[in-house]
């Protein structure tokens, strides 16, 4: 984890598009692999932050009785959270960075290599549209 | 902060509609209140939180260089995120939470009250939708 980071802002912007701030990628796992150990889920969340290329800044992780964990890692870009309910066979995955350099979508690609999700619905959100 | 946690899953269903785990709140905040001290950002967190019936369990913050902050509060409905670009005066925030006991919609009355933006942008997703 970085303790002092510089940061200002990097805009995203496609040719004849609005600028924007950065994509926020809100996703659904439905029936896939039941991971309800915290360490696991905390090494997951790491290695989504390297492969989408994102600086992790601080990690919190909290394990519910009698199941469910709820973790998030603070990034120089933003944040990626998850949420697991083991019980319904359902994880909430948000991947929220921003500026050009982050690939959000490879922390998505690896988060359904790990989880195995039979079902998925993703939504993308352009963050701070400049309209 | 709470340590120990029982949680299992609370759907939310409106009559004759489909069930979901929970309402996500996804804001933009433009030129308002310019807040870059971290002690007042984690202030508002834990204030929203309680103002919205929500069960704080983790807070993380970290502020940039040369301005900007960036802070998160894990909660047992899920989070609550912010994210400040003071050099564009734009704020993100993100109230995700699940069950029917939390008020989403208090957390960001407050935030707003907080930040006093000129322009304000809210999209309110369904998570969890079970179709």
């Amino acid at each position: 984890m970085v303790r002092k980071t510089k940061r200002s802002i990097q805009w995203v912007q496609e040719k004849n598009q609005k600028k924007y701030a950065g994509v926020h990628l809100i996703a659904e796992f439905w029936h896939g692999k039941i991971i309800d150990d915290s360490r696991e889920i905390e090494k997951i969340l790491i290695e989504a932050v390297k492969r989408s290329k994102n600086t992790p800044l601080k990690l919190a992780i909290h394990k519910f009785s009698p199941q469910g964990i709820t973790g998030v890692i603070l990034l120089a870009e933003s944040h990626i959270a998850i949420h697991t309910w083991p019980e319904i066979n359902y994880v909430a995955i948000d991947i929220f960075t921003c500026g050009e350099k982050a690939i959000p979508k490879r922390a998505l690609e690896y988060f359904k290599k790990a989880f195995k999700p039979k079902k998925v619905d993703v939504k993308e959100i352009k963050r701070g549209l400049v309209n």
